[in-house]
Protein backbone atom coordinates (compact mmCIF):
# COMPACT_ATOMS: atom_id res chain seq x y z
CA UNK A 1 0.00 0.00 0.00
CA UNK A 2 2.86 2.02 0.74
CA UNK A 3 4.68 3.97 -2.27
CA UNK A 4 8.08 5.07 -3.25
CA UNK A 5 11.13 4.68 -0.66
CA UNK A 6 13.48 7.23 -1.26
CA UNK A 7 16.35 6.14 0.09
CA UNK A 8 17.17 3.40 -2.97
CA UNK A 9 17.19 4.03 -6.76
CA UNK A 10 14.93 2.27 -8.98
CA UNK A 11 15.87 -0.31 -10.76
CA UNK A 12 15.43 -1.50 -14.15
CA UNK A 13 11.51 -1.69 -14.86
CA UNK A 14 10.51 -5.33 -15.01
CA UNK A 15 7.21 -5.73 -16.99
CA UNK A 16 6.39 -9.44 -16.55
CA UNK A 17 5.28 -10.19 -12.89
CA UNK A 18 6.93 -14.20 -13.44
CA UNK A 19 10.40 -12.31 -13.96
CA UNK A 20 10.36 -10.06 -11.40
CA UNK A 21 9.47 -12.80 -8.49
CA UNK A 22 12.08 -14.80 -10.39
CA UNK A 23 14.11 -11.62 -9.65
CA UNK A 24 12.97 -11.45 -5.96
CA UNK A 25 13.62 -15.46 -5.47
CA UNK A 26 17.39 -15.26 -6.67
CA UNK A 27 18.06 -11.71 -4.70
CA UNK A 28 18.81 -10.51 -7.69
CA UNK A 29 15.47 -7.92 -6.95
CA UNK A 30 15.21 -6.88 -3.48
CA UNK A 31 13.85 -3.31 -3.33
CA UNK A 32 10.66 -1.50 -3.45
CA UNK A 33 8.15 -2.59 -6.42
CA UNK A 34 6.38 1.18 -7.12
CA UNK A 35 6.18 1.08 -10.88
CA UNK A 36 7.12 -2.22 -11.25
CA UNK A 37 5.16 -4.74 -13.23
CA UNK A 38 2.64 -1.84 -15.01
CA UNK A 39 -0.87 -3.15 -14.96
CA UNK A 40 -0.56 -5.96 -11.99
CA UNK A 41 -1.60 -6.43 -9.17
CA UNK A 42 0.93 -5.48 -6.25
CA UNK A 43 -0.52 -7.96 -2.79
CA UNK A 44 0.08 -7.20 0.77
CA UNK A 45 1.25 -9.93 2.60
CA UNK A 46 0.68 -11.74 5.89
CA UNK A 47 1.42 -14.85 7.10
CA UNK A 48 0.37 -16.23 10.49
CA UNK A 49 0.59 -19.60 12.26
CA UNK A 50 -2.64 -21.96 11.63
CA UNK A 51 -4.15 -21.02 15.09
CA UNK A 52 -4.46 -17.30 13.98
CA UNK A 53 -5.88 -18.05 10.36
CA UNK A 54 -9.15 -19.07 11.22
CA UNK A 55 -9.64 -15.59 12.97
CA UNK A 56 -7.40 -13.16 10.33
CA UNK A 57 -9.48 -14.54 7.98
CA UNK A 58 -12.92 -13.93 9.83
CA UNK A 59 -11.55 -10.30 10.47
CA UNK A 60 -10.54 -9.96 6.62
CA UNK A 61 -14.50 -11.43 6.00
CA UNK A 62 -15.92 -8.75 7.85
CA UNK A 63 -13.56 -5.85 7.24
CA UNK A 64 -13.35 -6.12 3.81
CA UNK A 65 -12.27 -2.56 2.77
CA UNK A 66 -9.09 -2.13 4.82
CA UNK A 67 -8.11 -6.46 3.94
CA UNK A 68 -9.32 -7.20 0.49
CA UNK A 69 -8.94 -11.19 0.51
CA UNK A 70 -6.85 -11.80 -2.53
CA UNK A 71 -6.07 -15.34 -2.13
CA UNK A 72 -5.10 -17.60 0.99
CA UNK A 73 -2.48 -20.58 1.06
CA UNK A 74 -3.39 -23.58 2.06
CA UNK A 75 -1.51 -24.50 5.61
CA UNK A 76 2.06 -25.27 5.45
CA UNK A 77 1.88 -24.72 1.27
CA UNK A 78 4.53 -21.82 0.45
CA UNK A 79 2.34 -21.83 -2.91
CA UNK A 80 -0.35 -19.19 -4.51
CA UNK A 81 -0.84 -20.74 -7.93
CA UNK A 82 -3.85 -18.49 -8.47
CA UNK A 83 -2.12 -15.45 -7.93
CA UNK A 84 0.92 -16.84 -10.16
CA UNK A 85 1.70 -20.51 -11.15
CA UNK A 86 5.26 -20.43 -10.01
CA UNK A 87 4.63 -18.26 -6.71
CA UNK A 88 6.56 -19.02 -3.67
CA UNK A 89 5.70 -17.12 -0.14
CA UNK A 90 8.75 -17.66 1.36
CA UNK A 91 11.06 -16.33 -1.64
CA UNK A 92 8.94 -14.02 -3.87
CA UNK A 93 8.81 -10.78 -2.03
CA UNK A 94 11.32 -8.48 -2.79
CA UNK A 95 11.98 -8.23 1.35
CA UNK A 96 9.81 -9.13 4.23
CA UNK A 97 9.29 -7.65 7.95
CA UNK A 98 9.69 -10.86 10.43
CA UNK A 99 7.59 -9.66 13.97
CA UNK A 100 7.35 -12.17 17.39
CA UNK A 101 4.72 -11.37 20.05
CA UNK A 102 3.74 -8.40 17.70
CA UNK A 103 7.30 -7.05 18.24
CA UNK A 104 9.54 -6.04 15.03
CA UNK A 105 12.71 -8.30 14.66
CA UNK A 106 14.06 -7.68 11.12
CA UNK A 107 13.64 -7.77 7.80
CA UNK A 108 15.18 -10.18 5.49
CA UNK A 109 15.20 -10.96 1.67
CA UNK A 110 13.87 -14.51 2.13
CA UNK A 111 12.23 -16.84 5.10
CA UNK A 112 13.11 -20.08 3.89
CA UNK A 113 14.54 -20.43 6.89
CA UNK A 114 11.57 -18.99 8.96
CA UNK A 115 8.93 -21.10 6.76
CA UNK A 116 6.67 -22.98 9.00
CA UNK A 117 4.59 -26.22 8.03
CA UNK A 118 1.55 -24.34 9.92
CA UNK A 119 1.95 -21.01 7.87
CA UNK A 120 -0.88 -19.91 6.06
CA UNK A 121 -0.47 -16.86 3.94
CA UNK A 122 -2.74 -14.11 3.16
CA UNK A 123 -2.53 -11.82 0.29
CA UNK A 124 -4.42 -8.52 0.29
CA UNK A 125 -5.12 -6.16 -2.17
CA UNK A 126 -2.88 -2.39 -2.34
CA UNK A 127 -3.96 0.44 -3.29
CA UNK A 128 -1.32 0.85 -5.98
CA UNK A 129 -4.18 -1.31 -8.05
CA UNK A 130 -6.30 1.67 -7.69
CA UNK A 131 -4.07 4.19 -8.69
CA UNK A 132 -3.35 3.50 -11.37
CA UNK A 133 -6.62 3.64 -12.96
CA UNK A 134 -7.07 7.60 -11.08
CA UNK A 135 -3.85 7.94 -13.20
CA UNK A 136 -4.85 6.38 -16.52
CA UNK A 137 -8.23 9.00 -16.16
CA UNK A 138 -6.33 12.14 -15.48
CA UNK A 139 -6.81 12.68 -11.86
CA UNK A 140 -3.43 14.10 -9.80
CA UNK A 141 -2.25 11.97 -6.91
CA UNK A 142 -0.68 14.42 -5.20
CA UNK A 143 2.04 11.89 -3.67
CA UNK A 144 2.80 10.54 -6.68
CA UNK A 145 3.82 14.14 -7.83
CA UNK A 146 5.41 14.43 -4.99
CA UNK A 147 7.49 10.80 -5.49
CA UNK A 148 6.46 10.50 -2.17
CA UNK A 149 4.31 8.10 0.49
CA UNK A 150 0.78 8.23 0.34
CA UNK A 151 -0.08 10.02 3.98
CA UNK A 152 -2.17 7.58 6.13
CA UNK A 153 -3.98 8.42 9.45
CA UNK A 154 -5.22 6.31 12.76
CA UNK A 155 -8.82 7.09 12.68
CA UNK A 156 -11.50 6.30 15.29
CA UNK A 157 -13.75 3.70 13.12
CA UNK A 158 -13.89 0.74 14.74
CA UNK A 159 -12.92 -1.89 12.85
CA UNK A 160 -15.52 -5.51 13.01
CA UNK A 161 -13.79 -7.91 15.62
CA UNK A 162 -12.81 -11.20 15.12
CA UNK A 163 -11.40 -13.06 18.61
CA UNK A 164 -7.92 -11.27 18.83
CA UNK A 165 -8.13 -9.03 16.08
CA UNK A 166 -9.88 -6.26 16.88
CA UNK A 167 -8.80 -2.40 16.42
CA UNK A 168 -9.29 0.63 14.92
CA UNK A 169 -9.46 1.22 10.81
CA UNK A 170 -6.03 2.85 9.40
CA UNK A 171 -7.11 5.43 5.83
CA UNK A 172 -4.62 6.70 3.73
CA UNK A 173 -5.65 10.25 1.92
CA UNK A 174 -5.86 11.31 -1.54
CA UNK A 175 -6.76 15.06 -1.98
CA UNK A 176 -9.11 16.24 -4.91
CA UNK A 177 -10.75 19.24 -6.72
CA UNK A 178 -14.40 17.99 -5.76
CA UNK A 179 -15.45 16.77 -9.05
CA UNK A 180 -11.98 14.92 -9.64
CA UNK A 181 -12.91 13.49 -6.14
CA UNK A 182 -16.38 11.75 -7.41
CA UNK A 183 -14.60 10.48 -10.62
CA UNK A 184 -12.54 8.98 -8.13
CA UNK A 185 -15.39 7.87 -6.33
CA UNK A 186 -16.73 6.20 -9.18
CA UNK A 187 -13.57 4.78 -10.14
CA UNK A 188 -12.26 3.29 -7.32
CA UNK A 189 -15.74 1.76 -6.83
CA UNK A 190 -15.57 -0.57 -9.66
CA UNK A 191 -12.80 -2.14 -7.34
CA UNK A 192 -13.68 -3.98 -4.07
CA UNK A 193 -11.43 -6.42 -4.08
CA UNK A 194 -8.28 -3.15 -3.72
CA UNK A 195 -9.94 -1.26 -0.70
CA UNK A 196 -13.03 -0.20 -3.38
CA UNK A 197 -14.57 3.57 -2.52
CA UNK A 198 -13.28 5.69 -0.04
CA UNK A 199 -14.98 5.06 3.41
CA UNK A 200 -14.77 8.79 4.04
CA UNK A 201 -14.44 12.34 2.11
CA UNK A 202 -14.42 15.99 3.85
CA UNK A 203 -14.68 16.41 7.36
CA UNK A 204 -11.66 14.44 8.70
CA UNK A 205 -12.60 14.87 12.28
CA UNK A 206 -15.70 13.07 11.98
CA UNK A 207 -13.54 10.02 11.99
CA UNK A 208 -11.36 10.93 14.59
CA UNK A 209 -8.26 12.83 12.70
CA UNK A 210 -8.27 16.38 14.77
CA UNK A 211 -5.45 17.64 12.18
CA UNK A 212 -5.77 16.54 8.46
CA UNK A 213 -2.08 18.20 8.05
CA UNK A 214 -0.17 15.85 10.73
CA UNK A 215 -0.14 12.21 8.92
CA UNK A 216 -0.24 9.26 11.42
CA UNK A 217 2.48 7.61 9.53
CA UNK A 218 4.25 7.90 5.87
CA UNK A 219 4.28 10.96 3.58
CA UNK A 220 3.01 14.56 4.32
CA UNK A 221 -0.41 15.68 3.86
CA UNK A 222 -0.70 18.39 1.13
CA UNK A 223 -4.22 19.48 0.92
CA UNK A 224 -4.78 22.71 -1.13
CA UNK A 225 -7.71 25.21 -1.32
CA UNK A 226 -10.35 23.92 -3.36
CA UNK A 227 -9.71 20.53 -2.47
CA UNK A 228 -10.89 17.71 -0.54
CA UNK A 229 -9.72 15.11 1.26
CA UNK A 230 -10.77 12.11 0.30
CA UNK A 231 -9.96 8.67 2.77
CA UNK A 232 -9.25 5.04 1.56
CA UNK A 233 -9.38 2.28 4.27
CA UNK A 234 -5.85 1.33 4.39
CA UNK A 235 -3.47 -2.04 3.90
CA UNK A 236 -1.86 -0.97 6.98
CA UNK A 237 -4.82 -1.80 8.95
CA UNK A 238 -4.74 -5.23 9.59
CA UNK A 239 -1.08 -4.93 10.32
CA UNK A 240 -1.43 -2.37 12.79
CA UNK A 241 -3.90 -5.59 14.37
CA UNK A 242 -2.19 -8.32 13.59
CA UNK A 243 0.82 -6.39 16.08
CA UNK A 244 -1.36 -5.46 18.28
CA UNK A 245 -3.06 -9.27 18.39
CA UNK A 246 0.86 -10.52 19.44
CA UNK A 247 1.15 -13.88 17.80
CA UNK A 248 4.37 -15.88 18.46
CA UNK A 249 5.53 -14.94 14.96
CA UNK A 250 4.00 -13.19 12.19
CA UNK A 251 5.44 -12.35 8.81
CA UNK A 252 4.26 -9.57 6.18
CA UNK A 253 6.29 -7.94 3.04
CA UNK A 254 8.30 -5.15 4.23
CA UNK A 255 6.36 -1.82 3.19
CA UNK A 256 6.23 -0.97 -0.62
CA UNK A 257 7.94 -4.37 -1.16
CA UNK A 258 4.84 -5.76 -2.41
CA UNK A 259 4.15 -9.20 -3.24
CA UNK A 260 3.76 -8.83 -7.21
CA UNK A 261 1.37 -11.18 -8.79
CA UNK A 262 0.00 -12.59 -12.35
CA UNK A 263 -3.79 -10.84 -11.70
CA UNK A 264 -3.90 -7.66 -14.08
CA UNK A 265 -5.46 -4.70 -11.94
CA UNK A 266 -8.21 -4.39 -14.63
CA UNK A 267 -8.96 -8.12 -13.89
CA UNK A 268 -10.27 -6.70 -10.73
CA UNK A 269 -12.74 -4.37 -11.91
CA UNK A 270 -16.28 -5.61 -11.19
CA UNK A 271 -17.70 -2.90 -13.79
CA UNK B 1 -37.22 18.46 -10.37
CA UNK B 2 -39.13 19.54 -7.96
CA UNK B 3 -40.67 18.43 -4.84
CA UNK B 4 -44.01 18.91 -3.37
CA UNK B 5 -46.13 22.27 -3.19
CA UNK B 6 -47.02 22.73 0.21
CA UNK B 7 -50.80 24.73 -0.83
CA UNK B 8 -52.77 21.24 -1.92
CA UNK B 9 -53.88 18.16 -0.22
CA UNK B 10 -52.32 15.11 -1.84
CA UNK B 11 -54.77 13.43 -3.57
CA UNK B 12 -55.19 9.63 -3.84
CA UNK B 13 -51.64 7.91 -5.52
CA UNK B 14 -52.25 6.06 -8.73
CA UNK B 15 -49.85 3.43 -9.37
CA UNK B 16 -50.45 3.44 -13.04
CA UNK B 17 -48.82 6.38 -15.22
CA UNK B 18 -51.46 5.56 -18.25
CA UNK B 19 -54.11 6.12 -15.33
CA UNK B 20 -53.01 9.38 -14.45
CA UNK B 21 -51.69 10.54 -17.78
CA UNK B 22 -55.60 10.03 -18.51
CA UNK B 23 -57.10 11.78 -15.43
CA UNK B 24 -54.53 14.94 -16.46
CA UNK B 25 -56.13 14.78 -19.47
CA UNK B 26 -59.51 14.82 -18.54
CA UNK B 27 -58.90 17.20 -16.33
CA UNK B 28 -59.61 15.01 -12.84
CA UNK B 29 -56.07 15.19 -11.97
CA UNK B 30 -54.57 18.92 -11.61
CA UNK B 31 -52.29 18.74 -9.12
CA UNK B 32 -48.39 17.69 -8.42
CA UNK B 33 -47.32 14.22 -9.43
CA UNK B 34 -44.74 13.86 -6.60
CA UNK B 35 -45.12 10.63 -4.69
CA UNK B 36 -47.52 9.33 -7.58
CA UNK B 37 -47.02 6.30 -9.75
CA UNK B 38 -44.44 5.11 -8.02
CA UNK B 39 -40.95 3.47 -9.85
CA UNK B 40 -42.08 5.58 -12.77
CA UNK B 41 -40.13 8.11 -14.65
CA UNK B 42 -41.64 12.01 -14.28
CA UNK B 43 -40.08 13.98 -16.91
CA UNK B 44 -39.55 17.74 -17.15
CA UNK B 45 -41.36 19.37 -20.29
CA UNK B 46 -40.04 21.80 -22.76
CA UNK B 47 -41.94 22.71 -25.69
CA UNK B 48 -40.39 24.74 -28.47
CA UNK B 49 -41.08 25.86 -31.66
CA UNK B 50 -39.01 23.98 -34.80
CA UNK B 51 -36.83 27.32 -35.27
CA UNK B 52 -35.35 26.66 -31.90
CA UNK B 53 -34.55 22.31 -31.68
CA UNK B 54 -32.13 22.42 -33.37
CA UNK B 55 -29.87 24.42 -30.96
CA UNK B 56 -31.86 23.09 -28.24
CA UNK B 57 -31.47 19.58 -29.05
CA UNK B 58 -27.60 20.37 -29.10
CA UNK B 59 -27.72 22.27 -25.87
CA UNK B 60 -28.48 19.01 -24.27
CA UNK B 61 -26.20 16.68 -26.44
CA UNK B 62 -23.79 19.17 -24.94
CA UNK B 63 -24.72 19.60 -21.29
CA UNK B 64 -26.54 16.38 -20.66
CA UNK B 65 -25.85 16.23 -16.50
CA UNK B 66 -28.50 19.18 -16.61
CA UNK B 67 -30.02 18.09 -19.54
CA UNK B 68 -30.28 14.62 -19.83
CA UNK B 69 -32.61 13.63 -23.18
CA UNK B 70 -35.27 10.98 -22.62
CA UNK B 71 -37.01 11.43 -25.42
CA UNK B 72 -37.94 14.34 -28.41
CA UNK B 73 -41.28 14.30 -30.62
CA UNK B 74 -41.28 14.95 -34.13
CA UNK B 75 -42.13 18.57 -35.22
CA UNK B 76 -45.93 19.11 -35.15
CA UNK B 77 -46.57 15.58 -33.71
CA UNK B 78 -48.27 15.89 -30.00
CA UNK B 79 -47.65 12.42 -29.47
CA UNK B 80 -44.42 10.79 -27.49
CA UNK B 81 -44.46 6.95 -28.02
CA UNK B 82 -41.45 5.95 -26.70
CA UNK B 83 -42.70 7.42 -23.35
CA UNK B 84 -46.13 6.21 -23.24
CA UNK B 85 -48.14 4.86 -26.41
CA UNK B 86 -51.14 6.88 -25.67
CA UNK B 87 -48.99 10.04 -24.65
CA UNK B 88 -50.15 13.46 -25.59
CA UNK B 89 -47.98 16.16 -24.80
CA UNK B 90 -51.29 18.40 -25.22
CA UNK B 91 -52.74 17.11 -22.35
CA UNK B 92 -51.21 14.76 -20.03
CA UNK B 93 -48.73 17.01 -17.99
CA UNK B 94 -51.31 18.39 -14.90
CA UNK B 95 -50.38 21.76 -15.80
CA UNK B 96 -47.95 23.69 -17.95
CA UNK B 97 -46.73 27.15 -17.89
CA UNK B 98 -46.24 29.37 -20.38
CA UNK B 99 -43.70 31.84 -21.62
CA UNK B 100 -43.38 34.17 -24.62
CA UNK B 101 -40.56 35.72 -25.69
CA UNK B 102 -39.17 34.54 -22.19
CA UNK B 103 -41.67 35.88 -19.92
CA UNK B 104 -43.93 33.91 -17.53
CA UNK B 105 -47.78 34.32 -19.41
CA UNK B 106 -50.09 31.69 -17.32
CA UNK B 107 -50.48 27.97 -16.04
CA UNK B 108 -52.95 26.07 -17.92
CA UNK B 109 -54.13 22.57 -17.65
CA UNK B 110 -53.89 21.51 -21.34
CA UNK B 111 -52.09 23.87 -24.41
CA UNK B 112 -54.63 22.15 -27.03
CA UNK B 113 -55.59 25.26 -27.99
CA UNK B 114 -51.90 26.78 -27.82
CA UNK B 115 -50.29 23.65 -29.70
CA UNK B 116 -48.53 24.93 -32.83
CA UNK B 117 -48.07 22.70 -36.45
CA UNK B 118 -43.77 23.44 -35.50
CA UNK B 119 -44.16 22.41 -32.29
CA UNK B 120 -41.22 19.73 -30.90
CA UNK B 121 -41.77 18.33 -26.97
CA UNK B 122 -38.13 17.49 -24.71
CA UNK B 123 -38.85 15.19 -21.94
CA UNK B 124 -35.99 15.30 -19.65
CA UNK B 125 -34.58 13.43 -17.07
CA UNK B 126 -35.63 14.64 -13.46
CA UNK B 127 -34.22 13.77 -10.05
CA UNK B 128 -37.32 12.25 -8.66
CA UNK B 129 -35.96 9.38 -10.56
CA UNK B 130 -32.43 9.38 -8.91
CA UNK B 131 -34.01 10.35 -5.12
CA UNK B 132 -36.58 7.13 -5.46
CA UNK B 133 -32.96 4.62 -5.35
CA UNK B 134 -31.29 6.97 -2.63
CA UNK B 135 -34.63 6.15 -0.33
CA UNK B 136 -34.75 2.68 -1.23
CA UNK B 137 -30.71 2.21 -0.37
CA UNK B 138 -31.84 4.26 3.32
CA UNK B 139 -30.07 7.33 2.95
CA UNK B 140 -32.14 10.17 4.41
CA UNK B 141 -33.44 13.05 2.24
CA UNK B 142 -33.46 16.51 4.42
CA UNK B 143 -36.10 17.98 1.97
CA UNK B 144 -38.05 15.11 1.36
CA UNK B 145 -38.34 14.45 5.49
CA UNK B 146 -39.53 18.20 5.64
CA UNK B 147 -41.95 17.52 3.36
CA UNK B 148 -40.10 20.88 1.34
CA UNK B 149 -38.79 21.49 -2.14
CA UNK B 150 -34.91 20.70 -2.21
CA UNK B 151 -32.85 23.99 -2.73
CA UNK B 152 -31.18 24.88 -5.65
CA UNK B 153 -28.74 27.29 -6.47
CA UNK B 154 -27.58 29.11 -9.47
CA UNK B 155 -23.90 28.46 -10.12
CA UNK B 156 -20.65 29.73 -11.68
CA UNK B 157 -20.90 26.89 -13.79
CA UNK B 158 -20.49 27.65 -17.65
CA UNK B 159 -22.80 25.23 -19.70
CA UNK B 160 -21.27 24.65 -22.75
CA UNK B 161 -23.32 27.14 -25.39
CA UNK B 162 -25.41 25.98 -28.48
CA UNK B 163 -26.67 28.83 -30.96
CA UNK B 164 -28.95 30.98 -28.15
CA UNK B 165 -29.18 28.65 -25.83
CA UNK B 166 -26.00 29.89 -22.97
CA UNK B 167 -25.91 30.77 -19.23
CA UNK B 168 -24.73 29.05 -15.67
CA UNK B 169 -25.86 25.85 -14.29
CA UNK B 170 -28.39 25.13 -11.87
CA UNK B 171 -27.52 22.89 -8.99
CA UNK B 172 -30.07 21.40 -6.35
CA UNK B 173 -28.47 20.52 -2.97
CA UNK B 174 -28.96 17.42 -0.69
CA UNK B 175 -26.52 17.40 2.28
CA UNK B 176 -25.40 13.99 3.38
CA UNK B 177 -22.83 12.35 6.00
CA UNK B 178 -19.60 11.17 4.12
CA UNK B 179 -20.18 8.04 3.84
CA UNK B 180 -23.76 8.64 3.07
CA UNK B 181 -22.57 11.08 0.28
CA UNK B 182 -20.35 8.50 -0.91
CA UNK B 183 -23.09 5.98 -1.71
CA UNK B 184 -25.44 8.33 -3.16
CA UNK B 185 -22.20 8.83 -5.58
CA UNK B 186 -22.25 5.66 -6.59
CA UNK B 187 -26.06 5.02 -6.84
CA UNK B 188 -26.65 8.26 -8.83
CA UNK B 189 -23.80 7.49 -10.89
CA UNK B 190 -25.45 4.39 -12.38
CA UNK B 191 -28.39 6.80 -13.89
CA UNK B 192 -27.02 9.23 -16.31
CA UNK B 193 -30.35 9.92 -17.89
CA UNK B 194 -31.63 11.69 -15.05
CA UNK B 195 -28.59 13.92 -14.10
CA UNK B 196 -26.85 11.04 -12.79
CA UNK B 197 -23.85 11.58 -10.08
CA UNK B 198 -23.24 14.62 -9.09
CA UNK B 199 -21.34 17.29 -10.45
CA UNK B 200 -19.86 19.13 -6.75
CA UNK B 201 -19.68 17.97 -3.46
CA UNK B 202 -18.45 19.94 -0.16
CA UNK B 203 -16.90 23.75 -0.95
CA UNK B 204 -19.60 25.29 -2.30
CA UNK B 205 -17.93 28.43 -2.73
CA UNK B 206 -16.04 26.18 -5.51
CA UNK B 207 -19.01 26.89 -7.51
CA UNK B 208 -20.02 30.37 -7.01
CA UNK B 209 -22.43 29.57 -4.51
CA UNK B 210 -21.08 31.79 -1.73
CA UNK B 211 -23.55 31.24 1.09
CA UNK B 212 -24.94 27.45 1.22
CA UNK B 213 -27.54 28.67 3.61
CA UNK B 214 -29.37 30.40 1.17
CA UNK B 215 -30.79 28.97 -1.84
CA UNK B 216 -31.10 31.11 -4.84
CA UNK B 217 -35.14 29.26 -5.45
CA UNK B 218 -37.34 26.54 -3.79
CA UNK B 219 -36.30 24.81 -0.74
CA UNK B 220 -34.61 26.07 2.24
CA UNK B 221 -31.13 24.47 3.18
CA UNK B 222 -30.31 22.62 6.19
CA UNK B 223 -26.45 21.35 6.03
CA UNK B 224 -26.38 20.49 9.35
CA UNK B 225 -22.78 19.35 11.83
CA UNK B 226 -20.71 15.97 10.17
CA UNK B 227 -22.42 16.77 6.72
CA UNK B 228 -21.57 17.55 3.46
CA UNK B 229 -23.48 19.29 0.75
CA UNK B 230 -23.75 17.23 -2.31
CA UNK B 231 -24.66 19.06 -5.53
CA UNK B 232 -26.40 17.47 -8.39
CA UNK B 233 -27.00 19.00 -11.98
CA UNK B 234 -30.58 20.23 -11.95
CA UNK B 235 -33.21 20.47 -14.32
CA UNK B 236 -34.37 23.74 -13.64
CA UNK B 237 -31.05 24.87 -15.80
CA UNK B 238 -33.03 24.49 -19.56
CA UNK B 239 -35.83 26.37 -17.97
CA UNK B 240 -33.22 29.30 -17.20
CA UNK B 241 -31.58 28.78 -20.28
CA UNK B 242 -34.74 28.82 -22.78
CA UNK B 243 -36.27 31.61 -20.58
CA UNK B 244 -32.95 33.62 -21.89
CA UNK B 245 -33.28 32.79 -24.83
CA UNK B 246 -36.48 34.19 -25.11
CA UNK B 247 -38.07 32.40 -27.89
CA UNK B 248 -41.57 33.96 -29.28
CA UNK B 249 -43.75 30.88 -26.98
CA UNK B 250 -42.61 28.09 -24.81
CA UNK B 251 -44.11 25.70 -22.58
CA UNK B 252 -43.16 23.72 -20.07
CA UNK B 253 -44.62 21.67 -17.33
CA UNK B 254 -45.30 23.87 -14.42
CA UNK B 255 -42.77 22.65 -11.89
CA UNK B 256 -44.00 19.54 -9.69
CA UNK B 257 -46.47 19.10 -12.21
CA UNK B 258 -44.56 16.22 -13.87
CA UNK B 259 -45.06 14.52 -17.20
CA UNK B 260 -45.48 10.93 -16.29
CA UNK B 261 -44.41 8.16 -18.40
CA UNK B 262 -44.33 4.35 -18.86
CA UNK B 263 -40.91 4.05 -18.39
CA UNK B 264 -39.31 2.68 -14.69
CA UNK B 265 -37.09 4.77 -13.12
CA UNK B 266 -35.11 0.87 -12.82
CA UNK B 267 -35.26 0.43 -16.52
CA UNK B 268 -32.54 3.86 -16.23
CA UNK B 269 -30.26 2.20 -14.57
CA UNK B 270 -26.91 1.65 -16.88
CA UNK B 271 -25.84 -0.98 -14.28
Amino acid sequence: MSLAATDVQPPPIYPDPAELRRAARTGEFTTYTIGQVPGFVHANLCILPEAYAFEFLSFCQRNPKPCPLLAMSAPGDPRLPVLGADLDLRTDAPQYRVFRDGEFVEDVTDIQDLWQDDFVGFALGCSLSFEEPLIEAGLPLRHVDARADVPIYLTSIDCAPAGRFTGKMVVSMRPFKPADAIRAIQITSRLPNVHGAPVHIGLPEAIGIDDVTVAWQCGTPDVREGELPVFWACGVTPQVVVEAAKPPICITHRPSHMLVTDVRNAALSIL
